[in-house]
């Protein structure tokens, strides 16, 4: 398995601290191997790197105890949620505390009028939107997997709806956070908007939980749409279905999500969600507004798909079709995964400026093609962001490291065509190197960041960057 | 006049350090009396506050090169635009040099095809939109003054489109940054989004020039809508136009523009603009779309505000009447200080949750209508931020401790009900007292992070927070 970047060495515990950890505790300190492994484990990946014990926080208080027995001790905290990131993002590199917030899962207000809610860290997005439902309000921000609120926010999570409803870092509008000096500070009120002083807010959201521990989330919503339909299209050309998106956002068509597919990948998802699509370049398109105003832009847009080399619509404006659509879409990952009995899957991500996507995606079509283990391409297109999901034996050390050599080249393409080496996965321990090459002496920003708000390195030590 | 907060005494000019700047600069440093009281004063109510020296920069390597210079001889720096800022964010505290960034006003590339143009800091949102205005983009930030690019950034200006397109925060990709140690770093790559590390980009935006120089900036663009309505529409009540918003956001309607104007501003406003608006509670509509959805949206919300008190929409898509509207709404300032002859005007904003708003208002007008000068009220309503602007004798020092006791009044009823002390003007000089109010100790990380980033305290020293 890959182990991500130079790791420093693990750092001992001293002794009796476990003993004073269970005193202030009980039995929400638990160190038994089977919930270390689970906490130091990821859906993606990287080899376990297991924390020596797991804590359960069920409110703030408890954070800022945690925080400061182990400051006293030097001891390492790596806050943790569903364990859904996929950069080692969670992994106790150092060894230390394990700090599991899914028990901080309450919904504290939703304040309607206003369009916004305040959550516990361990609320998941799923079970956000059911309680919201009834409002007609939601929470659009949707990474696939049933992440934590938390958790979205420290990687800084996007997905399919961002194209419309941006990512974490606009849909949060305030933070609690406990700091590594074991303060409990609030980095904004709840007006949508301010200029009074340094984005605190938007510092904290996606910096992997080194810099503080959030323990409240208040976050902006919006109403549900009167209507929602969905498309599925399929075209002769990537370039075709690129086309189409750039052409519909130049025309003004607020494209709610826009996922774009490959051949392989449509294949994977026939086979995993026993559907009958085009096995070719796919765009899955979802429209939000009133229904007259849904029907222009299903209109405007399949116009410019026909023209671009795009089949017929096959839409639908039916909750089970959009549903089971999306659900087909949101198990993508696990579908090319599974195009091989026994893999396990690695996810990469890259975004570049739209004008380049086609380019990019074609090229690294090319380089995969000759690749010895099945790897899809599926993004979101309208960001110009895509993911790489390769299906590796597990067994197959060779195999690991021709993975490695794609996503390094997949990498330096789009750092040549000034993207990013990650649109929504976080740097976490497998981009940190490449972290450097985006952004240079940037990178010494973030140090001198990192040095000033937790000099001892107490939070999440050994990501984003080596100190 | 004003002195703003409480003020560390100024640093002298190091002997033959003029000369040094001479050497390297030329004619393109001034130290004359009227240069300086140009970059020492501002539009609002503070007194001037000299730099030594203006010094007008052509380039990065110009910026370096000063703070180097200015670094080793401990001299401040403070960047200057188009001095269109209201809370003294450019006033040269502590001397120094004023950095006068206006003559780097070249649009470096506009990207069409990613709806993004890269631009130096000096270049006015005016003239960006006059260049774009035939590739068929525009820039949708517009704090009403004709203020540079790089001073918006710098106090994450938003102003009346920022319900539909957000505010400076959202509308840069990226910044060319150079630091208090004179290295130039880039803040992100060019790519809509991205989770890689820590967000320098918003971390920059509304640090008011305190951690490093804007030398380029990233811009997100919009596709220029199919179709522009502006609509005019008067209520019997405040509480009435603000439900009619509220009502609007909860049906999805995306107003491009929503401005509320109070009974004595309408009066100012049809006095200075020759206009013959009825004198009471006023919202000023944008409507972006296709012709079809435009219409839509105009029927939509006519019909909720005559639910609510509103008159007949007085409504147009003419261009020409348009921009009569617009520019009558972005010369209210001056038409409300003008209430008066030779007064001047303090402006003053806070921001508050939506659903406090209407309250908020209408228990400032009940202070206002006791103060012994003439104060009107215009706001951004979607977002909940409005402004107070004040007529003021400027030889009446009453009148000014009047105003600072309503202003205080008005600070603390916005904090009061969650909001924040300041929507879009910044801390500057005048809101210090207050961002410790709003934050409490999250201030202290802000503190850290300057600290970290500029030990010398170089660059605009004595704005935001006192170190």
């Amino acid at each position: 398995m890959h182990t991500g970047a130079n790791l420093p060495p693990r750092r001992p515990l001293p002794e009796g601290f476990l003993a004073r950890i269970e005193a202030r505790f009980g039995s929400r300190l638990q160190a038994g191997q089977a919930i270390r492994e689970q906490h130091g484990s990821s859906e993606s990946h990287y080899e376990a790197m297991l924390p020596d014990a797991v804590v359960f926080a069920e409110n703030t208080d408890d954070v800022v105890a945690l925080v400061n027995l182990c400051a006293a001790a030097d001891v390492p905290i790596v806050p943790f949620g569903a364990g859904t990131s996929i950069e080692g993002n969670a992994a106790a590199v150092l060894g230390g505390i394990s700090l599991d917030l899914t028990r901080m899962d309450r919904i504290v207000t939703v304040n309607d009028a206003d369009f916004d809610c305040v959550v516990q860290p361990g609320v998941r997005r799923e079970e956000l939107n059911l309680h919201l439902r009834d409002k007609g309000l939601f929470f659009p921000i949707d990474p696939g997997a049933n992440a934590t609120i938390g958790g979205m926010a420290s990687t800084r999570a996007s997905g399919t709806n961002a194209v419309r409803y941006g990512t974490m870092k606009d849909a949060v509008l305030s933070l609690e956070i406990v700091t590594p000096q074991g303060k409990v500070i609030r980095t904004a009120r709840r007006a949508r908007k301010s200029a009074a002083g340094y984005d605190l807010t938007r510092l904290y959201v996606g910096s992997e939980g080194t810099l503080g521990i959030i323990t409240e989330v208040t976050l902006r919503l919006h109403p549900i749409p009167e209507a929602i339909s969905a498309a599925v299209c399929s075209f002769a050309s990537l370039e075709g279905a690129v086309d189409t998106v750039v052409q519909s956002i130049q025309c003004g068509v607020p494209l709610a999500r826009v996922e774009i597919l490959d051949a392989l990948q449509m294949r994977a998802v026939n086979r995993w969600s026993k559907l009958d699509y085009a096995e070719a370049p796919t765009l899955f398109f979802e429209f939000h507004g009133s229904a007259a105003y849904v029907a222009e832009q299903v209109a405007t847009v399949e116009a410019l798909a026909q023209g671009n080399g795009g089949s017929a619509f096959d839409w639908s404006d039916r909750p089970e079709e959009r549903n089971r659509l999306w659900r087909a879409r949101h198990d993508a990952y696990y579908a090319a995964v599974n195009l091989r009995q026994g893999a396990v899957g690695w996810a990469t991500d890259v975004c570049v400026p739209i004008s380049r996507l086609a380019q990019c995606i074609v090229e690294t079509q090319a380089d995969l093609a000759t690749a010895s283990m099945p790897a899809t391409i599926l993004g979101h297109v309208g960001d110009g962001n895509f993911h790489v999901v390769f299906s590796l034996d597990p067994n197959a050390p060779d195999e690991w490291s021709e993975v490695e050599a794609i996503n390094r080249r997949l990498i330096e393409r789009a750092l040549a065509m000034d993207g990013t080496c990650t649109g929504e996965h976080g740097i976490g321990l497998g981009k940190q190197e490449w972290l450097v090459a985006e952004l240079g002496d940037a990178v010494d920003q973030m140090r001198m960041i990192k040095r000033a708000l937790d000099p001892q390195n107490l939070l999440n030590p050994g990501k984003i960057f080596a100190l």
